[in-house]
């Protein structure tokens, strides 16, 4: 179908207002009577708290309330307002007399301002009976482990392990003329978003709760306050306009949210609480620390035959979206290269570390670094190249995806040859590469697919109304959030398209559950997929009302009209009707407000990459610096084309980032933070990145999408990862296998080959 | 059928806010950067501007921007939102060279604060080059009277003569034994709102408007915002939350408001415009003063045989609703008392006088004043009850009303009948009467009809959109504004009835034209007809969809469902589910979001009322004091009795106030204001108002509205002045055509009856 607006990097409808700083944030917004709430933080990382005196605190001048396990409800809530029963823990007091972690939540204390605030924290006194501690999962799942949760399965397991088994994987084995098996590991990379995390609450004196938030899921967070707070869920407004990043951890309610409120209660004044950017990393969330092992068979020709894998998550201190994150990791691995035969164990531990949650990605960052770094090793083993191994195995039309259904197209493999063609990957493979040089160089490939809406067990769903205005002029309705991706000029776009209207005639309604329909919230690559066909759908039947009105004035049937910059025109012939002219609400025989609603639930629909990379090390520092990447994407119907190499660029820069660099360390013998600070915690600047020369492929639309479009904010994050771990063996013959790799890493590696001789 | 929620006077949704000062009014809305704009305002009444000079006003410092008819864009704009081309003059520039009455606007200028924008106002050097000027609607007319605008049909007519015939006038005047003949004057009563007149005007950096005012009409102010300002509708946002009264003069534009908007463009800052008192008077609206010329005849059995009328509205400088009022007063002298031969004829004439606009009664309290003391006339020369009289000629089932369609139900008779039952009529005609006391009583009846929707020549419409949040609670979204008439918790109320939920749990979206359906604005009585049965539709459509679902879920046909109280049961089993179980969005078999949006263009609908009045005249003082009223009321279905009954006292007390103390005065001579203020511009204050003691029949239920209701917001204010007149009457033989009836008029005629002797 040709599309006019749709398919054209039309100027986002945010643009300026972000550039001139106009935009405004939740930090921005200025209350009358705004006190300031501030965090007393565990300086252990497990105890009891044996003592809690905060009259010192209380006496000080400006400070208005004081909460602590004492005076707080005790509801156990789920860390999190996604739904609870498929993926998320119920194990988090809103203030516990235990703590879990170091930088755990204790106290924290409303004033008039931040350094009242601050000062008040120094005058509550803490009495903490120290508790053992577990930081690794090694040490969690060890018998006899100190519990870190009454609850669970037993032991410090957040769940019960998932189990996957396909076929038969002990026959897979016995057939194959190969097996690989290695254990990968990744570290604890954060979201690290530019706007901390922040709320400010007030009530009004009818008991009504306003929360202005920065989240992903305006509709979670109403639904669990309300719960957490005992509220109709009409009494609860959240409010969220322009966002700076999320990433998926702003999916996350904190404890802060609830107790900003139970604070704005107490004091009876709006209270604002933000985190500083310590507390982003000490009381946010971070990606869950994994290890894979994971076991595979080959034949001779490359054709898998079995594959087996053992997952652990690191959750934490809290279980959060440990869950859903160990399912959706897990099931991954049953596809991306298709194998009959699979048993796969997933497990989720509780640690005494700070809480892992959802992040771009989600379980899946990890198991496929596994995954593909085993397939580059099994290229070398079989004398193939990774590429045509990859490509042999790719999931196919009609292979079962993680979310079992049936995948739309050869995407994966289109990603795949397309990206060979791109950088002339046979001739790459062909060159010569030198051992003995100090920088050197090689290439190397990732695949990755990833789901819009395929959280496996959730049905997800989109809605959305639009409603027309007289001058024919549209706006949307939407629950959909402004994480800063560009999503909701996206949105117009398909509603302009559907419509016949300019872009720029329609405007975008956000960010208020009082007034937007329902929606699950800015996650899992859906929004465009999901809330683009839901306000595609909504178009479509006020343009049905419109037509079915303009035919009435033009003595046509609708079916015969068409529209098009805003003229509709009975097919084939010169009479036509403006939609102004149409819409007129009081004169002549005037025209009933058009308004349509949708609600969609989508099948789930899946989305692939193939990214080549160029590396080059430095042998004498360690150093890796990636020197160009190629993304190749297939994501059906690009709606904007400058937004879709945006998610892929930022994907590309933070997988960089998290496969040489990020790490959120603790002190592994008393988990104390040790850079929760952009100093220590190095992420790439834009003067580290790499040219990016990102190709996007539209060979497999999903009738599921609008104008086929499926998601494409996920996936740029999973592949770069093992594609430079494959090209760092492919410039120094030393294989990697966990992230980041640190350049005393590679001096280590180096050190250790030339002392074996074994340099590839 | 059996309501639950209808019908019960539940607490109003807004009452906490508005009685402990938490509700917000536009000019509580405060902006970083706010300036403040003032007016300055013509001291001549009619005149060429020959200079005007602001160079020394932008010198101070403070003073952001200065605008004069050289720098405004010259844009004829109606003066009002209403729909134009029916009952609205477009005669009016932002601002003018030439000034039209006393205290119109010159200039405009926005400062840092209020204190500097007077300050700057009295540096603008203004050469004024008199015009001669009229200020009674007979000088206007005159020929060779001087022309205040060079449009219209010729000379100081607004609009060419209204003219409505039925039947043979004539003949019927040669047909009847009675003529009676007079003429009837209004005067000019403001509506006195509690809340001035104010705005705030802010661009965004993408040539958004956004507006806050206090206004009954948020989509027609962004309409001539949107037209003016040369602005496509999406991007002008009406903001208004809580209004502090209205009564039909806040559905006007004033000048004021275009130029917020250019002072703030100018200023690159936000503005707000708030009008003083003395400028809600000057700048502001009042009743069109009018001269009515009535002539009926009739049988000796007091059937009438022929109306005749000739109605003149003074519109003041400008048109205004001048045509709309002048169609609808004029109009409904073919109803109330049923005659065939009708002949009528209205005129609204320009004067150099403040602007008359629309108010509460529109037209028709100028026009029924004088009816219905001229049936009470016919009733003495015919020696009938002059109750029996109107009861005789009362409109029926099926009689023809103003607006062009069959009357349902015998609604005035019942109010007739009844309020003779209640005050015991009968025994009071015969009652001895003193005619040399002090204080004399007299008791005296008026009658009204007024539409709901009923606005001849455009058709109207209701809008909602209606959706459930996934606990059962619902929010409406409702461009109907909240002047202070508990609307929407009518409306709240009809939701809840029509989903069988509690009040409790309908949240009401209003007050902002981003976000809401279309409205037509709050006046002609049809907030809760209109915009309730719009509501009352979305609602049944997402009951229809809730009711599918829960068959679904119950195994059961929607048909046999039944919603109350929350649950949904199955006619005649104890199978059920909970409206919250059946809503779950996520969990099971999820719920898609329930949305329900209805448009709703009605037939015109009556209400009825008689009000039956007991004056003392103090002949000593000349004061008419009101001893008692009995206001009986038939408006359908009430849906909330304590807000109907509110609405009947208020305009009681309105009604009292025009037709015994309120008149804006002009000094005849040059047309300045002489009573602009609350001290000399006397209103009825609580301690003045007698008892009211109220009787609603629902006798005549409307198919059209929600559950039968119809409008009751404009009656009240119709019947009272005739009966007040005809008490007084009643007590001291003197007839009075006119309001306000003042004191020292009474003490005159008083004088005249004894030198004639012709006392009752």
């Amino acid at each position: 179908m040709a599309t006019t607006v749709v398919g054209t990097s039309v100027r986002r409808g945010d643009l300026r207002a972000k550039v001139t700083g106009d935009a405004k944030y939740v930090a921005d917004i200025a209350l009358p009577g705004l006190l300031h709430g501030k965090t007393l933080r565990s300086t252990v990382a497990h105890a009891r708290i044996a003592r809690i005196d905060t009259r010192r605190a209380l006496a000080l001048p400006g400070v208005k309330a004081v909460l602590t396990h004492h005076n707080v409800p005790r509801v156990l809530h789920a860390g999190s307002p996604a739904p609870r029963s498929v993926s998320l823990t119920r194990d988090q007091y809103i203030l516990d007399d235990k703590v879990r972690y170091w930088g755990e939540s204790v106290a924290v204390v409303a004033a008039t301002s931040e350094q009242i605030a601050e000062e008040a924290l120094a005058l509550i006194d803490v009495e903490y009976e120290a508790l053992p501690a577990v930081f690794s999962v090694e040490d969690a799942l060890l018998p006899g482990a100190p519990l870190i949760h009454d609850r669970g399965p037993g032991g410090n397991l957040v769940m019960a392990p998932i189990v996957c088994v396909r076929g038969d994987f002990e026959k897979g084995f016995a057939e194959a003329d190969l097996i690989v098996e290695g254990e990968y590991e990744g570290g604890r990379p954060t979201p690290a978003y530019m706007e901390p995390n922040v709320c400010t609450c007030q009530w009004d004196g009818d008991g009504g709760l306003t929360v202005w938030i920065s989240t992903q899921t305006a509709f979670m967070v109403r639904g669990i306050m309300a719960e957490v707070l005992g509220l109709p869920l009409h009494k609860v407004r959240v409010l969220v306009d322009h966002m700076g990043g999320g990433f998926g951890a702003k999916q996350d309610l904190f404890q802060t949210e609830f107790l900003c409120a139970l604070l704005a209660r107490e004091a009876q004044r709006p209270v604002r609480m933000e985190f500083s950017r310590e507390e982003t990393f000490v009381g946010g969330r971070s990606r869950h620390p994994a290890k894979v092992w994971l076991k595979q068979g080959f034949k001779k020709d490359g054709t898998l035959t079995a594959r087996q894998a053992r997952i652990v998550y690191n959750s934490g201190a809290y279980g959060s979206h440990g869950p859903g994150v160990t399912i959706v990791g897990t099931m991954a691995l049953t596809s991306l290269y298709r194998c009959e035969n699979v048993h796969l164990e997933g497990r989720c531990v509780y640690t005494n570390s700070p809480i892992a949650g959802a992040f771009r990605g989600y379980g899946v960052v990890q198991t496929y670094y596994a995954l593909d770094i085993q397939m580059d090793e099994a290229a070398v083993a079989l004398g193939m190249d990774p590429a045509e191994l990859k490509l042999k195995n790719a999931v196919r039309e009609g292979d079962i995806a993680p979310s079992n259904h049936p995948l739309i197209g050869h995407g994966l493999a289109d990603c795949i040859r397309r990206g060979q063609q791109e950088v002339d990957w046979a001739a790459l493979r062909q060159r010569e590469r030198s051992a003995s040089g100090v920088r050197r160089r090689g290439w190397g490939m990732g695949c990755e697919m990833h789901g819009s809406s395929a959280y496996p067990g959730i049905k997800e769903q989109g809605n959305a109304i639009v409603k027309m205005n007289e001058d024919g002029s549209v706006t949307l309705l939407t629950g959909t959030a402004a994480l800063g991706t560009g999503a909701h000029t996206v949105l117009a776009q398909i509603v302009a398209e559907d419509l016949g209207i300019a872009f720029e005639s329609v405007a975008v309604v956000h960010g208020d559950t009082d007034v937007v329909p329902w929606d699950i919230g800015a996650f899992a690559s859906h929004t465009t997929y999901m809330g683009g066909r839901a306000a595609q759908m909504a178009a479509g039947e006020v343009k049905r009302q419109l037509l079915e009105r303009a035919g009435g004035l033009l003595e046509a049937s609708a079916a015969d009209l068409e529209v098009h910059a805003g003229m509709i025109t009975v097919r084939g012939t010169d009479r036509c009707i403006s939609v102004q002219g149409a819409v007129r609400p009081t004169q002549g025989t005037p025209a009933p407000q058009f308004v349509g609603s949708a609600s969609y639930q989508p099948t789930k629909s899946y989305s692939f990459a193939a990214h080549f990379v160029e590396v080059e090390v430095d042998t004498e520092t360690g150093r890796i610096a990636v020197v160009q990447v190629v993304p190749v994407h297939e994501i059906g119907k690009v709606i904007h084309p400058i937004a879709a190499a945006g998610q892929i660029e930022g994907g590309v820069q933070q997988g960089i980032g998290h496969t040489l660099y990020e790490d959120y360390q603790i002190d592994p013998h008393n988990g104390r933070s040790l850079n929760a600070n952009f100093v220590d915690y190095k992420m790439p600047l834009s003067m580290d990145m790499p040219p990016i020369r990102t190709v996007i492929l539209e060979t497999a639309p999903d009738p599921g999408g609008p104008f086929g479009a499926k998601g494409v904010g996920e996936d740029p994050i999973v592949a770069i990862g093992p594609a430079i771990a494959n090209a760092v063996f492919d410039a120094i013959g030393v294989r990697f296998r966990h992230y980041p790799i640190k350049p005393e890493q590679v001096l280590a590696a180096l050190a250790a080959q030339q002392t074996s001789g074994s340099a590839a």
